[in-house]
C-alpha cells in the first residue's frame, strides 16, 4: 500500500516529466515503473536518484548484468519486495537465465546463513584480511 | 569478541579435523580461517556448512567470482564485518580488482538507498514483473 | 496477513477494553487502530506498550512531531509497512506537510546508502566522535 | 577494520582532493572524517555522495538539526556504528542536547519494539492510512 | 507476489518430486507448503535445504518445539512474513499455546528494543561475558 | 565505542542508583552490566526498560531459559554484539549448555537462510497458516 499515490505523466510536474522522458528514452520503454511515479511527488529526489542510478549502473569495471544481479541480491537481503521484483525483471532483460537466478538466490541464502553464524560467534578477523 | 574461543587443529575433534583437512586441500592453504575454528565447537554444523558452501559456490550458471561478489554484497547489506572482510579477500584472490570492488560497493549503497525509498513509498509491483 | 485476528471492543477482555478506552480518550478517536486490536490477545503487553508509548512520545526535550518523524524514519529503515503507514498518518495529523515527508524519506534513503558504504569500508571512528 | 586504508590529502588524487577542499570549506574544519578518506579510493563515488549529501541535508521543509537527528536514528536502526558516532557528533554540533539525544534513542528503541510486534502479528493497514 | 510460480507435484521434475514425497512422509501431510513449491524450480537447493532443515530441527540438546519457537523469533526479527506465518503454524502444531506465542512475541519486541539501545550507546562488553 | 561514558554508582543520580540497587538485589550480583551504566544517563528510560524487562522475562507460559534463548537468537539476527554476548552469558547462567548454544546458533543460521529464500521467491502464504 503506497503512502502516496503514483503520479502518471499528466499529473506530474514539468521537472518530473523531464525525468520520465529521459527514463523512457534511455530504456526504450513506453512508460516508467511505479517506483518513479511515486518519487514524482518529490522532483528533486526523482532527478537525483535517476541521475545517480544511471551513473552507478553504467558499464565500468563490472558489466551491467553483474551490477543488476548484485542489486537483486541486496534487495533480497534487505527484504524489499518491490526492488527484488523490479531488479529481477531488469536482470532477466539483461540476460540472467532462470539457472543464474536460482544460483544467485542460493548464494544469498548461504551468505545470510553464514553471516548469522559469524554474528553469533564473532570470530576475530584473520590478519590476511586486514587492509594493506 | 568471540563468544567461544577458536579451536586450532590440535584442539579440534577428529570430525572437525577432517573438515579442516578438506578446506586446506580444497583451497591450497596452510591453515583455515577463524570462522571455521569457532564453528569447530559444533562439528555437525562445521561439516554441513562446509559441504553446503562447496556446492553453492561451485562454478555453474554463474562463475565463482560473480558468486563471491554477491556474497560480499549481501554481507555488507547485513552489516557482517567478518564476512565482508573474508569474502572480499576471497573475491580479490579470484580476480576482483580494486575498481571492481569500488563499483560493487557503490551498487550496494545505491540499492540500500532505493530499497529504503521503496519501503517508504511502497509502490505497487508493476504487472510486467509478476511471475508468468 | 495477521497471524491472529484483531479483537474489537466487544471481543476484548476488560483489561484490553480499559486500554482501548484510554487510547480513544487520549487521542480523541472513535476506535483504535488494528495494531492495538491484535495486541488485545495479550492484555499485559497491550497495557505495557501503550503505557510506554505515551511516556516515550510525550513532549520533552523533543517535540511530539519530531518524535513522530523519527518513528517513521526507523519504521522505514526496518521495513515495517504497518508502522510506516500508521506513524506517517500520525505525523501528518501532527503537522508534517508533504514536503516534510519527502525530505524525511530522502534523508532515510541517503542514510541507508552511507550506512552501507561505511559497513563496507569500515572506517575507524574519528577521535573527535569518542565519548568524553 | 577498514577493508581499504584511508587516504589522506597527500595520497588522494586531484578529484578526491577537490572534494576534500569543498568539505573543509563548507564545514569549516581542518580535516575530513575517515569516511571521506576511505571513499577517496573511488573519486566518482566520493564526488557523488558529497554532492548528494549537501543537497539532501540542506535546510528545506525540515531544518538541518531535525534531518541530522533522523540520520542518527536510521544509523542506529541499521546498526552502523561509524555513522551513529559521526552523525551524533554532527547533531551535537548543530544543537542537539544530551536530553534530546536520550529522547531520540528512546524513540528509536520504542519504534524497533513496536515494529517487531507489527511484523509478528501483521495487522491489516487501517483504511484511514491509505494514500488518498 | 512470487517472482516464480509455485510448481505442483505434476509440474515438478523427478528430483523435486522425491523431496516432496519425503516431506509428505516425514510430516504426515497431503501436500507440501508453497515454500517448497517455489524452491522446486531449483532441485539442488530444494534437496539441500530440506536435508539441512531435517538435521538442524531434529531433537537434540534442544527439543523440537524450542527450536521451532527460535525459528519464529528470528523470522519476526528479519521481517519475513511467510516464515513467521508458516513456522508459527509449525510451532502451534508442536504444542505452542496462544499464551506461549504471546510471550515469545513480547520477548522478541523487548529484544529489538534493547538491541537498538545497545546499538545506539555501544557499551563495552563486560569482562565476564568474554569467551574463556 | 560508547557515544556516552558509562556511569558508575557514584556518578549516577538517585533515580538511576535505585534501579542499580534493584538490579543487584534481583540478580544477586555485585555490580550492574555496562548496558545499565550507559542507560543511567537517561534515568526515565533506565527505569522503564528495567521494569519492562523484569515483567517480560518473568516465568509464565514460557520458562526463563527459553525466553533468554529467544533473546539471544533475536540479538544474533539483529547483529547486536553486546546483547548477543550478555544474553548468552545470562542463558548460560540459567542452564544453557554448550550443546544447546550450538543448536540455537544453527537454528538461527538456518532461519536466516530460509528467510532469505522466502524473501527472494515470495511464495504466497498457504491457507492453513491464515489466522482463524
Amino acid at each position: 500500500m503506497a503512502i502516496v499515490k503514483p503520479l502518471n505523466y499528466e499529473q506530474a510536474d514539468p521537472r518530473a516529466r523531464a525525468v520520465f522522458d529521459d527514463i523512457k528514452a534511455t530504456r526504450g520503454v513506453r512508460d516508467v515503473n511505479n517506483f518513479w511515479k511515486v518519487l514524482a511527488h518529490d522532483p528533486a529526489t526523482l532527478e537525483r536518484i535517476w541521475s545517480d542510478l544511471k551513473r552507478v549502473m553504467a558499464p565500468g569495471a563490472l558489466d551491467p548484468l553483474t551490477k543488476e544481479m548484485i542489486y537483486v541480491a541486496v534487495s533480497i537481503a534487505n527484504g524489499c519486495e518491490y526492488c527484488t521484483a523490479s531488479h529481477t525483471g531488469a536482470a532477466r532483460a539483461k540476460g540472467m537465465s532462470k539457472a543464474m537466478l536460482a544460483e544467485l538466490v542460493a548464494v544469498v541464502g548461504m551468505a545470510c546463513q553464514t553471516n548469522a553464524l559469524a554474528q553469533a560467534y564473532r570470530p576475530e578477523i584473520d590478519p590476511q584480511f586486514h587492509a594493506k
